[in-house]
């Protein structure tokens, strides 16, 4: 019976995130250029440089008058300074005439300064005399109210960094440093194929002793999220050849292979031939719960997983050990900050316990409580859908913890 | 002067809140049938109603042996139990005979129970005698190691509400109860009108006194991710009947307008202008800072937004006032938690400080120090670009609150 649970020993969870991380290929991203609309979500393929100083003309933070700081110097309310109105700067105009000592000029917020003019007066603190004299009951420094030309961003600057993944933000930005499209890498294109005599399709009807595919929409859905361009291959049957054959088309036209079932006992043997047969298997199973079937292989610098074929396991093997090679298959540098970004602290509702030795995954469900966040935790038989349809996260018990006690503070990866 | 600067007071952030929420319409969502693989981050129109048991026959959780329990009573290594090996259970086969006391049949994880079995013995807690002989080491109850026929889902039970925004897990759910498509919300549509004689498109070159729209791709990509259609409509002059035609257009073929820079000095008095030919101003300003010239009104139950021409100052516009009713919008129900669940908790590693009688949203970076996650603020000029980039998020500080202090833990809104 040993062969059927799995070859050899079960590895680590670090211990197999790093055989996977040694054995990828993660050079030669390709890239394209896209519009700056298509841009959302996508990696920077190279640094976004400015063109230009932004802003490109020093300009007024306020509505009020432009001044020769020198001419307020000392007023007051009650000792006032009078300027002579000379013009008016209309936005999205050049201000093609200078300031000279004793003179000003009405200001929008955004405004373009004129030449001379160094510093601006709110209108609060104005009173217009007639229509070519106001007086100035406030002083001002030079650089007062003013964003200099440059002041945000010098031409030649590197603003964005390749490897970055694109907000709304950073598309905003780029667009107002001139671009209209932008370098990005190719999303990693990652294979599904779905194993089992007794699967079946979605939307097929299932005889007694049958069960219907639900990991391949699944993990489509989750590489969707994190930017990945699943390829749904089908369900392939328990046969040597057909998954051979299966595999091999997946490896030529993508960057990572996932075949759900293929840890199940019957598939298992299957899969692994499968991967000593293109490469080799780098672990047959890891010390996780649930998971622990899980196995993987390389093939030419690109990973296969034979993933459990429960959707709970195949979630909690996607988040612990696929999303992060999604990640650096995309080419970005995300950072430790970025990485607690998908992550909530809350507080336990009630203690749970693990067998030391593996590290062990529970779902959770979120709820607010006298304003404090707490995770309640799903406990229930392994593969139970209505367990995956109430988690709002997941958290870990590390393999070297008996578990986690009611109350403690626990970091929720959110789904 | 007065009327440059926003008619009448200045409303607060809740007051504002609860003016939008009482005058848009939010009825009449109307629905779409789509296939599962479109169906991630959208919104379910009808309660999700499984039309069968699940699982649909009762099955073991385990590599092993079907048995009937009664048989293993008091088995143990010692005294171990003899069962007859009648049978193999496959994958995906119906088990079409029947176990009968003294019998037993080999099954794999997710095999179905034939008729009189009711527990499965492990595999590791069983030994093979011969071809047709095993002993059995350990008792078992009825029900151990076997997920009962409709255990997870009954038939005719609801299993996900209406307004839920399906995540993957919830679409592998759905496919697994046998639908192959969803009946969804159809997602809002918000046309975006940038306006102001000095904006350019983007990719265009500009003038001295002229500046790039970033707003609308700003706004766009903010929309896309929350699930909400944007239609952007081009950058409109400063003139009332150019942005009264706009407006209108956008009414008829949208649900909300957001018109950028319809807040600054110039083009305000031209969005109020129109607004209120259209419809009626719901408020000229907010106690916010920055936002504070943000005004709103309503045609026939549809908002429109003048913001400001700002990005900083929109973005936070949008995630204040705009996100929530772009969620209702869309005809969720989403809770109190999942709110929370764009937010992560964070010390502020130096003190803010704010005026009180309005709310301050502060943009901060996020950086990992000593392992906790720290919120550094992110101060500057208002309209630089380069504060844009390097915010992670942002913190309010309440119109209530003097400020925040260095180490305090803050709620930060990711970006």
């Amino acid at each position: 019976m040993r062969d059927m649970l799995g070859r050899g020993r079960a590895v680590s969870v670090s211990e197999a995130q790093r055989l996977l991380l040694e054995n990828i290929t993660l050079t030669d991203h390709p890239d394209v250029s896209i519009q700056l609309v298509e841009a959302f979500g996508r990696v920077l393929a190279a640094d976004i440089i400015s063109p230009e100083d932004l802003p490109g003309f020093s300009r007024s933070t306020v509505d009020g008058y432009v001044v020769l700081a020198g001419d307020t110097f000392g007023a007051s309310e009650t000792a006032p300074a009078y300027l002579k109105v000379v013009n008016e700067i209309l936005m999205g105009q050049e201000a093609d005439f200078a300031i000279r000592k004793g003179e000003t000029a009405k200001i929008a917020t955004g405004g373009m300064l004129p030449d001379g003019a160094d510093a601006v007066v709110m209108f609060e603190h104005s009173n217009i005399l007639d229509d070519s004299m106001i007086e100035i009951q406030r002083a001002v420094a030079p650089g007062d109210n003013v964003v200099q030309r440059g002041e945000d961003v010098r031409a030649g600057e590197p603003i964005i960094g390749k490897g970055h993944r694109l907000r709304p933000h950073d598309v905003a930005v780029i667009a107002g440093v001139g671009f209209s499209e932008v370098k990005v890498f190719e999303q990693p294109a990652v294979s599904i194929i779905s194993t089992g005599d007794e699967v079946v399709s979605e939307g097929m009807p299932v005889r007694p002793g049958q069960v219907r595919d639900m990991n391949s929409l699944l993990l489509a859905g989750l590489l969707m999220k994190d930017g990945g361009l699943p390829v749904r291959r089908g369900i392939i049957k328990d046969s040597f050849d057909a998954l051979k054959s299966a595999v091999e088309m997946s490896l030529k036209e993508s960057d990572m292979v996932l075949i759900t079932g293929g840890s199940s006992v019957g598939i298992k043997d299957v899969t692994e031939n499968v991967i000593s047969d293109l490469g080799k298997v780098l672990f047959h199973s890891v010390s996780m719960k649930p998971g622990k079937p899980m196995l993987a292989g390389i093939s030419d610098g690109k990973l296969v997983f034979g993933l459990p074929g429960h959707p709970r396991a195949v979630a909690v093997c996607y988040e612990v050990f696929i999303r992060p090679l999604v990640e650096r298959l995309s080419g970005t540098s995300a950072d430790e900050a970025a990485a607690m970004k998908g992550t909530v602290r809350a507080r336990l509702s009630k203690s749970v316990s693990s067998s030391q030795g593996r590290q062990e995954v529970i779902s959770v469900a979120l709820e607010v409580r006298d304003d404090d966040l707490w995770a309640e935790p799903i406990l229930g038989k392994s593969g139970l859908l209505s367990m995956l349809i109430r988690a709002d996260g997941t958290i870990t018990i590390p393999a070297d913890k008996p578990g986690l006690r009611e109350g403690q503070p626990v970091d929720v990866k959110l789904i």
